[in-house]
């Protein structure tokens, strides 16, 4: 079965008509929603998302992700290969760096980036505010019933960068900053579990901006309500509380930066 | 594949109990949520979310929408087709005007409207609080797997209608209201994009309320915090903010009247 | 179609990884969210929208439910069959008593609960804070797939058990408790209609809480604003305003107590 992603910051009520003309044109598609909460414009956060999900998919996923505030605009419009033939997942979205990491993340060197030009992909008519719904969905779907790639338009190399901020040792300190606040409250760095297993053990205590926590291996081994420092699922340093909300206790949030260093 | 979709005020929870009810008639079903947070009992809103919605979708689906504060009193409930034979979609909910626009959009002078009263198209047992389950979605299920709309009860002509509300020219202004807030706060009226275009053109300073806006085309083109008007997806007068909350700025809401001139 | 649902306290972001594996693994899956927005750690609220939206389902029906503050630690996996053969329905989740209610709502004396063992059935790789994925996710899978349930582990029988909580008659008093606040803000209490229904008639007026409420049978028999007792949806006993939110208005929450009277 032809398997869809959606990813966009529209909240309510958008979502529904680009999945109206997904499966007007492909009748027997799945379709995942990945969010439609990102906050607002954030492109990072949602490539975050992406980037963090799309590897649990199997091969010729389509993921559509639609964080875009330059819609209408002269920015450009990218569809992108990533991986081995047989193992490829496509990503449709805009170019603003929104699609690179999770790209990047499937298809290390094997990225094929396309700038969507053939407007007989598209809808009908020209949308200059819901690209969602006029561009990206018709040939998310187009790449979906087996379109080839190379017929959305050239390929480019120029396409918009985007990473995850930057993240080191300096001095006594590891820093980084907050990547990504979850439903949950829990704060996730931008900082890659395996660089902060190189220098701490679990059992640790860690200081955060001043904060003492405890380097543990899952929420429920702190008391409930206690802050704690893990590895999450998403292989990046965290900070929580055990079934509380790290984001309103921490006054942290997206961008932040952190400082750790460890304690015994 | 069958198609069908969900618009209700339900939030969470109601709307799985209607998809189990589906599936177990349907099992092959397509299901859209259009939206589940309209808000409570908001009849006018949630004919909107339909009406902008439902074009997009192929012929032949089935649009279940359950904004009901009548539920159990003795309000009808209706069954709809349409448009013509091939091209027809359905819809099923309750007789308070919800789904007329939506129908009128895309049947124009095809509308055949039923009541529902043939109770073994229904589930078994009777409630009085969650048609949703018992009776909507179980009827928009059967006219999905290809039960004659006429099986439904009687054709009527006395049903509840609904209109968006009045807008046009009072002396020098432009008048209408608002008729839909969207997740980003974005601010969409009840006067058609056409009638504004007759007036002027993109690039014009309109006078909304005594706030001055730039008329443009899409939200992109305004800095970002700052408001604009342009003729939004949905094909009417909208005021946003760029990459902002318009509503939250202007304090503007559902059913809040305005007025506008242009200045240029 | 194999039909399966997902009940969390995960809110955005998680469920896509879940469904994604799901897809990986059943292409052709149909997924119904029943909820994601189960209160945090919230494992009675969760066993509650298990319990009230299960019995609507199809038999064989896989319902994953992960609210699970134990993630991770020494707490084990369950995967339950309910009823007999050809009508069952199957639970995968944390044993916390998660999934007791609804089982036993469905299998009566007929459930068999087994614990996951068998790491062959789970995603590669072992994750502590993410089960859903790692190990709900896939184990639901393969049960929809045909795997037997015994496959997954031993049948045990010191599973974690769970109810929702004491009501009867004491003195003058009907006893009980708030179990679960809906999206609309009515609060269902954890007595069923029936035990109302031997004391007090539709049309009475009861007392709750020193609060005067009229026992009817649906919301709209109410004016709008104004609060009212009924048996809701889910067979329990409901207080309600018409077009209003009764948790805000009453200050009630999940647990609150209460004591109601007939007055006439």
């Amino acid at each position: 079965m032809p398997l869809i992603t959606l990813t966009t910051d529209f909240g309510d009520l958008y979502p529904a008509a680009m999945k109206a003309v997904i499966f007007g044109l492909v009748p027997q598609a799945q379709i995942v929603d990945i969010s439609h909460s990102i906050p607002q414009a954030g492109v990072r956060e949602g490539a975050f998302a992406l980037y963090s999900t799309a590897p649990y998919f199997p091969p010729k996923t389509v993921h559509v992700a639609v964080i875009d505030p330059g819609v209408g605009t002269s920015r450009r419009a990218l569809a992108i290969k990533a991986g081995a033939s047989e193992k490829a997942q496509f990503f449709v979205g805009p170019d603003n760096g929104l699609l690179l990491p999770a790209a990047r993340r499937l298809g290390a060197s094997q990225i094929e980036v396309y700038e969507i030009k053939n407007r007989t992909l598209m809808l009908a008519g020209i949308s200059r505010t819901f690209h969602g719904r006029y561009l990206f969905a018709p040939v998310g779907a187009r790449l979906l019933s087996g379109v080839p790639i190379e017929k959305v338009g050239p390929e480019i190399s120029d396409f918009k960068d985007l990473d995850f901020g930057n993240f080191g040792i300096d001095g006594d300190f590891l820093f980084g900053e907050v990547l990504f606040v979850d439903s949950f409250g829990n704060l996730i760095t931008n900082i890659p579990g395996e660089v902060v297993l190189e220098l701490w053990a679990f059992g640790t205590e860690l200081e955060i901006n001043g904060r003492k926590l405890p380097f543990i291996q899952t929420y429920g081994l702190a008391e409930a309500g206690k802050p704690l420092a893990l590895i999450g699922s998403h292989g990046f340093l965290e900070f929580a509380v055990n079934q509380g909300n790290a984001a309103r206790i921490f006054k942290f949030k997206n961008g932040t930066q952190v400082e750790l260093k460890g304690l015994k």
